[in-house]
């Protein structure tokens, strides 16, 4: 296990290095902690904020392990029981960019195992992904983000992105507007890709090519201009971030009724969010047109 | 039933032309909207935003009925279906004050019907109260807004205050921060006051200190000047109420589940709020005072 959390600690490194470097400015904070759980394990919260390029990034680690969990988190695997005890490690990434004609985004990759009598691995599965959630629409950078993410599943298996992306499409949506939280991109879950070690081998893929795929996508937009109501654009979209995050993201409600590490499950909210009951014409015909953008399968 | 639907929009108009009244700039929007509800029945939606004294407020009327509704909306009365039909109606208002010094405050008062074959009430309940978040602490404004509410209180049943205070500390508490929303008020649910009409009675008594209450809350501290940094503290303790309200508060659950009218349940939400990893020295100081006050018990 170990070895295994060490691979997640690197691509952890590996991502965090990425972002941090991309923040010159003296007043951005970079932050990096480390915490026990007190049922058992632990984690790594790496932070950015005020950062020129990310209002907020946050770059996280966590491997827990212990023999109580809620049914909720087995999500829709077989499991009926962790009697004799699990481990659930993975990495997760938000960023918030400043700059509103960056989208914001996400990624996760986790594995997930049962233990037996021994203490040894009886069941095992994987499951992530990454998502894209933008306030200006370049339906170039979008497409490049689905393709990106096809050329690298295809070289496991030609039927992965298909059905991860659509996967991903039910996910991030949010059904009280009706609406999806982004672009979407790829997710899965209760995944067996051959041995734990392929399993991981895989997921290292998908960290890599969600990391090169977002570089690009900051590397192009990030010398764009924006105005203030481009920003106030943003903050109202981000409030469909929290909506989603806290109502209907099944890993926010897990970590929020088991006692996880707050300050790091709520790393994910973005530094501010706005609501706004009656949105002037100009502010109301830009997100119906946005919200179309989101609501369309961007599948390639 | 339409004379009881006219004392609460009654209770709406004063409410909403006293708050109305206070905004005397040019750029503040004043919205009323009335809306049906496809199942039956249907609502006002009053808003007040980019006000010179709130940066957000709503004061909202419904009154639904129909056959359908989910157990969860009957909260913890004994009644066990609605099969012959129900109707729910109540006032609710949220006040988000731009200036931190004054408190957000929140009332609602409700009364629900269970009908029987003849459609004639079989079984009926009130329910309300209201509470009050401070972001800066003034003991004696607290003082008198609990004190008032007992006043009121007393006038019905000297027991009261006791139980509804208590039901508030309880409802108004979010888990994950371990931290109450605010220094409480009252709140009851399933209460019968003698008759519907005395129950009205007590509603509209209710009704009227919290606004008594809250309008001299606001002549009290809206000439107090404030800094950017009391304003970010603000959005950052705005951030906890959002939390409060999509993650803990059953109304807005149930809301946002059953088909509600959503931009009038999300019309609590604050303009802006904002969510930090790493807060400065200073404001962390701040918010570990300000947590000691909620977390204390403010019966009189």
């Amino acid at each position: 296990m170990k070895k295994i959390e060490q691979r997640f600690l690197t691509i952890q490194k590996e991502i965090f290095d990425v972002y941090s470097k991309m923040e010159l400015s003296k007043n951005t904070d970079i932050i990096q902690d480390s915490w026990k759980r007190p049922e058992g394990g632990g984690g790594k919260t790496c932070v950015i904020q005020n950062g020129n390029i990310f209002d907020n990034s946050a770059v996280n680690f966590s491997s827990i392990y212990g023999s109580k969990l809620p049914k909720s988190a087995l999500g829709n695997s077989k499991v009926k029981s962790t009697r004799y005890g699990f481990q659930a490690m993975g990495v997760s990434v938000i960023c918030h960019p400043k700059n509103p004609n960056i989208p914001t985004s996400h990624m996760n990759i986790r594995l997930f195992c049962i233990l037996n009598k021994n203490k040894q691995i009886k069941d095992w599965w994987i499951g992530g992904g990454y998502d894209l959630t933008p306030y200006v629409i370049y339906k170039d950078d979008i497409n490049n983000w689905h393709s990106q993410a096809k050329a690298n599943l295809d070289r496991f298996d030609k039927s992965f992105y298909k059905s991860f992306s659509k996967t991903c499409n039910e996910y991030f949506y949010i059904p009280h507007r009706n609406e999806r939280r982004g672009v979407g991109g790829i997710f899965f879950d209760n995944k067996q890709y051959k041995s734990i070690d392929s399993s991981i081998n895989f997921l290292e893929s998908i960290a890599k090519t969600y990391l090169s795929s977002y570089k690009e996508l900051i590397s192009n937009r990030k010398k764009e201009t924006f105005t203030k109501e481009d920003k106030q654009f943003q903050e109202i979209r981000r409030g469909r971030y929290v909506e989603f995050n806290l109502v209907n993201d099944r890993g926010t409600a897990f970590g929020l009724q088991s006692n996880g590490r707050i300050s790091s499950i709520l790393s994910s909210l973005p530094l501010n969010a706005s609501w706004v009951y009656k949105k002037t014409k100009s502010m109301e015909a830009r997100e119906k047109k946005l919200i179309k953008i989101l609501n369309k399968d961007w599948n390639v």
